[in-house]
């Protein structure tokens, strides 16, 4: 059904949207037949103004928040490309959040979401919690989270369009395992922890099928100097493993910087992958092994989903999880065979 | 001045924030002699309620567009983060908009943040003509530019903060001059036109003042797969410069790639710089020299500037533009003889 706007009354009152805005508001100024009529058409289109139409009923439109952390800008870019394209074919206006270390966290952005009064939210799942997504829950804002799967989602008002990172790394190691290859070091990421925590729960899975017991998640500082500082450190007394998983880029290229300085050969000693593709990792030597998402993709169907929440269309009642595929991409760190 | 607020007025006339927002609203469920002293207080304190304020007395808090070129999200991220970190800081709310080839232009952009009546706008340097900002200028919107230098700016009520790209590459192409190598190259990125543009001002002079005319000025395709596809071929049958300056980390890494494909030794034979430093010049091998920036204070700077300039800060008046300096990075594909 079609929302009545103030548009619809002035119309059908067949007078000014001023004159619609100054009998909401109350206003002295308007002549007793005129707030009659306009009164009667509100009633007749069943037009209901709330507090914040009163106030904007001029200027309102769609603001949708993007909240995201600060430190994925740059990860995140191509996603953003897709939410904002598909937020300029339906004119939304986007309010950015960003979460950073220190200056603010997720309760902080909540509270500006919900006093900023935007009318629906595009999350980035890097490392809330699910209290926190409860708190939004509870303003009832049509929310779509992008980026990982929401684990154990109670509440059916939220979408959620994703890449099964559990069901990748489950995958992936399996298929090394039939290479008979069982020797993986998975990489944390500190900036994904949501991504790592399903990962790891894959290449788990998988171990555990094989009645093993998997033991490599490997953690330590993760930017780039201190990763190339210990894995060079590292490599003097010890052999990395025949797999090693990385998650963002600069993890995978301080590895081969690393091997390359220790003598490691890669690919034929060790091989590494990177999940999170990106451009540098065709450009370094050797070019890196990683997965490719349909980023920009994945952006644009979250803010067309969030457009059909809105609305409440019929269609997204239903369903509101959306599963983004991926593809393998082979390059010079992994061997074929 | 202190900017007088509905709270003051309700401080003053002891009534609740409600109350006065239905007096400036014509309510009729006010008392007569409660809307009096609300009245009184209002002149008194010399409060002066508008339009938006009206509607948004209760909610309405400051409002910044950052407007920026999509395809540089991951290439500003530092930027972004210094301006949102200051903009948290103030309570702003922050509207994002993008400008991308075909989907949206300057003019578009311009439209969407005069209706949605922001405050303040903040605009990346890139891609904008003199009459796009005019047209900003137009709707009084105080506005601060961050990269690159305005030239010819004619309005005072627009902010710069900058880095002065032409005497950078006038200072650096000089030095190398000293050390007896005039055969240099500059490659035209297209995502930073205006920064281009300053950047060829700058070796201009320098050749000019010694009698010399600079002829390469390097224009293909400049994505890192058709950069590195032209060059291997370009290297078939001829030598690069003795020095090549390019803009992105893409463009110099795609330089160094074709020139080890070639066999020809950086920095021996030819040395690259990449004006933009980025974490990824570092990785690479060998790694690549290139100029720092503070990224993260220009942002936080030009975002405490707009801060100024809203509230008429006198300091301001005087002087709004802010050069931030560089300082050179000598890494692998330079020589410092």
């Amino acid at each position: 059904m079609k929302r009545i706007t103030i548009y619809d009354v002035a119309k059908e009152a067949d007078v000014s949207l001023a004159t619609v805005s100054r009998v909401i508001n109350d206003s002295n100024v308007v002549r007793e037949d005129t707030r009659i009529r306009v009164q009667e058409a509100i009633e007749k289109l069943g037009y209901k103004p709330n507090a914040i139409a009163q106030g904007l009923a001029l200027s309102k439109t769609t603001t949708i928040s993007i909240v995201m952390s600060e430190k994925l800008f740059s990860y995140n870019s191509k996603i953003l490309n897709g939410l904002m394209d598909v937020a300029k074919i339906y004119n939304y206006n986007i309010m950015l959040h960003t979460t950073s270390k220190g200056i603010s966290k997720m309760q902080d952005v909540i509270e500006s979401i919900v006093k900023s009064r935007v009318d629906g939210v595009i999350l980035f799942n890097d490392n809330f919690s699910e209290e926190e997504l409860e708190v939004l829950h509870l303003y009832q804002i049509p929310m779509v989270v992008v980026g990982s799967k929401i684990e154990d989602k109670k509440d059916g008002n939220v979408g959620n369009v994703y890449i099964d990172f559990e069901k990748l790394a489950y995958e992936f190691v399996n298929s090394y395992f039939e290479k008979g290859i069982t020797d993986i070091s998975l990489v944390e990421d500190k900036l994904n922890l949501s991504m790592m925590h399903q990962l790891r729960q894959g290449v788990e899975k998988a171990y555990q099928e094989k009645g093993m017991k998997f033991e490599k998640y490997i953690t330590y500082d993760d930017t780039y100097r201190s990763s190339y500082d210990f894995l060079t450190e590292y490599f003097e007394t010890t052999k990395p493993s025949e797999l090693v998983i990385t998650f963002r880029d600069s993890q995978a290229i301080a590895f081969i910087n690393a091997c390359h300085e220790a003598g490691i050969k890669v690919p034929e000693e060790t091989q590494v992958v990177a999940i999170l593709d990106d451009k540098y990792l065709r450009m370094v030597r050797p070019t890196i092994s990683s997965f490719n998402f349909p980023d920009y993709d994945m952006g644009a169907i979250a803010m067309r989903l969030l457009t059909k929440m809105l609305v409440n269309d019929e269609a997204v009642k239903e369903n509101k999880d959306i599963e983004i595929g991926y593809t393998y991409i082979q390059r010079q760190t992994t061997r074929l065979d």
